[in-house]
């Protein structure tokens, strides 16, 4: 069954109103029709089966058939913190982190990410990349996109526990950092991820300082767009949320 | 420093000799002088530090410096039995799956694929896609290629003990399967992933049949270019590959 986020507010009751990109959705791409059924999600962690009654220019409208706790969230909350990369790696990213499980996404600017600017237009498409991955991986929450900021901000401002994964990084692997405290009983983890060239040496001691954890992601040396769909692979595998 | 595959034959005693590609890659593209170092990889596992003695029209040599075992090759060796995506999807499991660490890849038409057919210019792209990863990443044997078989005959021919990731799986986790025999100490594992559509159930039915073993992935519908790089993030993970 097809699935949409919509407004809470569209659900009123056992009723459903739907307007706007979710109506023409409905009405024009999918085509579906009266009886017709979909998912229909608040945001709020519920699902709603919901059977379509009436299809308008306007509006449509349709009843709620069947509410239940969605399936789809992680126990752990990923918050990845990811340096600006260039527009597909980058959007690449957001859709694979939605699919794995990510809780929100923060884009940083560090030293060496070739892109630097974010822009209404740019925010408002990874929004929707963000929302169709939702959708598409059955995830009941949307996935928060935050504004773009400083990697030095980002430091300061971070939930902990922290981690940074870091090419360079020799002596502490993922593996033991996650089944150690802080990390092994958390229900949230901030993930830093580089750009391109990778964090140079200032900004991976200015995350220590900030108290963030450099770990290494092994002998291979991982693209940027590469390294954060392992870190959230093996972080989510390490849960136990990897099936 | 750059590195390169060439055939274990170019190395004589000490002199390196290059010839086609990595003589243009080494004099046109990326201008290298004699004194320069570059690495060069010759499949056996090691690595050859070599400085450019001469530069030529038809040939270029140089002259091994050091020679040491390199650290790119997970001890486990993961066969990657992927069923044939559309191009860039295909590509991207290539190129990110070297990345991570797969040992080779058996391309698999199976009911569900949109793209059923190879082709000898498409084999020679992927096995560039291959090399050209495998340099950048730091792996210091070249993943095999293997041709295009039907998803029956690889069920029939693979190598044990052997995995097939399922969306529809509910009750046998990754993570179980990985942590008990055969899966918990061995040194290959053989892992299917799906099409776009997933595996119908009859497949699934004789995969089983053939003795491979289905496990799921988790709550959240991965496509299929984000399942097969998950699911090799998880295995290297497990066996301590993943930093």
């Amino acid at each position: 069954m097809h699935r949409f986020f919509i407004p809470k507010e569209w659900i009123l009751a056992d009723t459903v109103t739907f307007t706007s990109e979710p109506l023409h959705q409905i009405g024009y791409v999918l085509r579906l029709k009266p009886t017709d059924r979909i998912i229909v999600l608040d945001n709020s962690g519920w699902e709603f089966e919901v059977e379509i009654t009436r299809i308008g220019k306007e509006s449509a409208e349709g009843k709620v058939i069947k509410r239940s706790p969605g399936q789809g969230e992680p126990s752990v909350k990923i918050i990845l913190y990811q340096a600006l990369l260039k527009s597909d790696k980058f959007e690449m990213v957001l859709q694979k982190g939605v699919e794995l499980g990510v809780n929100a996404f923060v884009p940083c600017v560090s030293e060496r990410c070739v892109t630097r600017k974010e822009s209404a237009s740019k925010m408002g498409r990874w929004r929707r990349i963000i929302q169709e991955a939702a959708e598409q991986s059955e995830r009941v929450i949307l996935p928060v996109l935050h504004p773009v900021t400083s990697f030095e901000e980002a430091c300061r401002s971070v939930t902990k526990p922290a981690l940074l994964m870091w090419e360079e990084e020799k002596s502490l692997s993922l593996k033991q950092t996650l089944q150690n405290p802080p990390f092994k009983n958390t229900a949230k983890i901030s993930l830093f991820i580089g750009p391109e060239g990778g964090f140079p040496s200032a900004e991976k001691e200015f995350a220590v300082r900030n108290g963030i954890v450099v770990a290494s992601l092994g002998h291979r040396i991982l693209r940027a767009e590469t390294a954060g769909l392992a870190a959230i692979s093996a972080i989510l595998y390490e849960k136990g949320e990897m099936g």
